[in-house]
């Protein structure tokens, strides 16, 4: 149950991970790895004494994450006064093991906390959505209209480093008990990924425009 | 913009969807349908003055939803004392509109606030533990070794009422600015959806154990 392949330490104790501290990771790599495989986090931000979850679009660029939304949003404007904490999380597959207590899931997920500070600056709030855009789907910023001075004004966007981060990974078969092995259950994994489908044209598209070669290399995982 | 087919109104002032309101969805129904599609949510739970946010395995029964985990975790320690936010989202398409500003995702999400309550009784908690295995995969409960009176007493479990509970749901073609319509850029919706892959035996099955038929029928999403 103690491999320790982490390869390094927690960078604080609160992020320590003190269950299942075997699926612990903390390098770097792996925290890089999760987060480039989605583009949903779930931030935690604490708002009329709630600690709120917030499913988002969210964006890594070196050793930040960034997400945006709409300027008038509560989390926006509470955001700065608070430690949040920022996850992206991944289902891998179902582990059926010989008992109920070791049933488990393959996963992977990053917990990232830290302080996250709001980008003003309108230059510079285009360029980090330019690199939101271009992440997903390389290209796509100059295929479409310009914002408008009052788009970017409207749009929050938030930044948050991710040197407070430790991460949990289960990779593998089950992991019964020694004894458990002779026990007549079938035991298994069931593989979990997302699919990405053909993508589908908006029926109102001008007559005569091609799809993209970038939209056909969408991938996720 | 605003399509108001939310059948039900918010349950409190503090669930009510600010942002992107049209997209709110209030009644049962809804609330229903995402819980049941996804077996992973993620919990907020403020644990030494930050909004933890901790992926879990989770399942309804009637109008409560449940989760375990190691009695010894932080979160069971502190979950009773406070109000939590347990949100479940899936990520649905990627939707490329003609301007980033309405560059979004078809995604549902439900958010449920309130007080979770432990459940202690051996008995009552290996009933709700069947009631989660079996849910997964049907009849997997009496195919595993019984849980030892130990493992029970290990795993705590928690339960949370869903009667205070928003959902925001898009699905659908980009939604562009009526003018931008008349800008020649692609659009169009990328599906995503979850893809349930072939079983994976474990190596160490023993000689002859058939997969249950149930295994293969497990789907997501």
């Amino acid at each position: 149950m103690s491999d320790d392949t982490s390869a390094s330490a927690a960078p604080s104790e609160r992020t320590r991970v003190k269950r299942y501290h075997w699926l612990a990771r903390y390098d770097r790599a792996t925290v890089e790895q999760i987060l480039d495989a989605t583009p949903l986090a779930h931030v935690g931000c604490q708002m009329d004494g709630v600690p709120f979850v917030t499913p988002t679009f969210f964006w890594r660029e070196g050793d930040r994450v960034y997400w945006h939304g709409s300027a008038a949003g509560r989390m926006f404007k509470v955001l700065e006064s608070q430690d949040v904490c920022f996850t992206v999380s991944m289902l891998d597959g179902l582990v059926l093991a010989r008992t109920s207590y070791n049933f488990n899931c393959n996963f992977r997920s990053v917990m990232i906390l830290g302080r996250a500070s709001l980008i003003t600056d309108p230059a510079e709030k285009e360029a980090h959505l330019r690199t939101f855009v271009n992440g997903l789907v390389p290209g796509q910023w100059d295929r479409l209209r310009p914002p408008t001075e009052k788009e970017i004004a409207v749009t929050a966007l938030a930044s948050m480093s991710i040197d407070e981060a430790s991460c949990k990974v289960r990779v593998g078969p089950p992991e019964d008990d020694e004894a458990d092995y002779a026990f007549p259950a079938w035991a298994g994994v069931i593989p979990i990924r997302y699919q990405v489908l053909p993508p589908e044209p908006d029926p109102r598209n001008l007559p005569g425009l091609e799809m993209p070669e970038d939209v056909l290399k969408f991938t996720l995982g």
